[in-house]
């Protein structure tokens, strides 16, 4: 059965939803072929007849919808127990829910006004003034002005970075040995970044650095399906 | 070879260390018997001998003398793997070494406010003074300010638990379907708050509130070694 995913359009080839790459690291982990359709902020018609969809991204199998990112991983987990495990032990199944959770809370906030005026520019034109408008609401500034004390400001989201960096001080990955869904949420995360702005998020001598070079190498088949900029 | 941990006393037998309490719940669960000896902030005598020692928790085994509740808990798995595991998979160790650089960075900062006042009159009486002396610095106001504002303040402690929370949706504890270590991080620090206040942390609903009972009871020998006011 054909596997569909909704994902965002942005200028030229940028992918930048977050939620959307940590779908896709997951289907490419399990060796997943998979058709993309693409719809903007405000155009939707794409996912006509996809029965309750909500935000990207939405995964189609057969007949079957399934809205959220979290709700996929565990939908092709269940499907397809036997291709590479998403969650391989208890225990990383535990962090990728904690993470699931505490991600979005803590470090969304932390990065999103470090690029946010550069998103701005790699968002699909036709969304380009939707962006501007619910973010600056959301930010209570201008994307300008949010961006602009960012070379002092990267440093909390350096230091909300630590307890990963003890976890790879351990192991090589996130979930043990290989890389699994606990890694794909943060370096979705990077992929966001890394495909909306050029700014250094991280220096070249910290462990996460070096994690997300490996990851990068690992799954190139599916990052190179989009632009995005050096590390 | 005789174990022997050393513990901050407390007032009467009020013991509030939440390292300590990481490391006597390790113990417990590999079922291994040790002899306490106590120190007071002001007064380490105990130690002497005890080459190398820092804060408590120390342990000593033989004369091997490890220091740093995280080293301990790594110590005890490779000194006896056959036992109970404090880590049973992979995901589960990187869970606690996550767990090990955030709670303390995100969770004491959140939490010592909301009982700081009530810990004073449970630190051992020679430490009274340098109790309020060190944390009136940290917290930048007196015990008694930091603390006035806690039915309120207590909203954002329950917040930062939201992550915790998707864990127990999908299993009994944060280690899987036994406790182990990454339990015992979050549990010694309702320890410590159950230990120096009668404040209630958690509403009776929460799933939290459920995990921490169950832990209680599981451990419910090395828990009693303690009072403590009911949860």
């Amino acid at each position: 059965m054909q596997i569909t995913l909704c994902d965002f359009l942005g200028r030229d080839n940028f992918r930048f939803s977050p939620y959307v790459w940590r779908t896709k690291l997951a289907l490419a982990h399990k060796k997943l072929d998979y058709e993309v359709v693409g719809t903007t902020f405000l155009d939707k018609s794409a996912l006509e007849g996809w029965t309750g969809y909500r935000l990207a991204p939405v995964l189609k199998h057969g007949d079957t919808v399934v809205c959220d990112s979290w709700e996929i991983a565990n939908y092709l987990e269940r499907t397809w127990p036997a291709e590479s495990p998403l969650f391989p032990d208890r225990g990383s199944r535990a962090l990728a829910s904690f993470l699931n959770a505490w991600v979005p809370a803590a470090l969304y906030p932390v990065l999103l006004p470090l690029i946010t005026r550069d998103v701005l520019d790699h968002v699909h034109p036709d969304d380009r003034e939707h962006y501007r408008r619910t973010r600056e609401a959301r930010l209570g500034c201008s994307l300008e002005e949010a961006q602009a004390g960012r070379d002092e400001d990267v440093v909390g989201f350096r230091d909300a970075l630590e307890p990963f960096r003890q976890v790879l001080l351990e192991q090589a990955y996130l979930s043990g040995d290989r890389p699994a869904y606990a890694d794909f949420i943060l370096f979705a995360l990077f992929q966001w970044a890394r495909n909306t702005s050029r700014f250094k998020l991280l220096t070249t001598d910290d462990p996460v650095h070096d994690w997300r070079r490996r990851m990068a190498e690992d799954y190139r088949e599916v990052v190179s399906t989009s632009d995005g900029y050096p590390y």
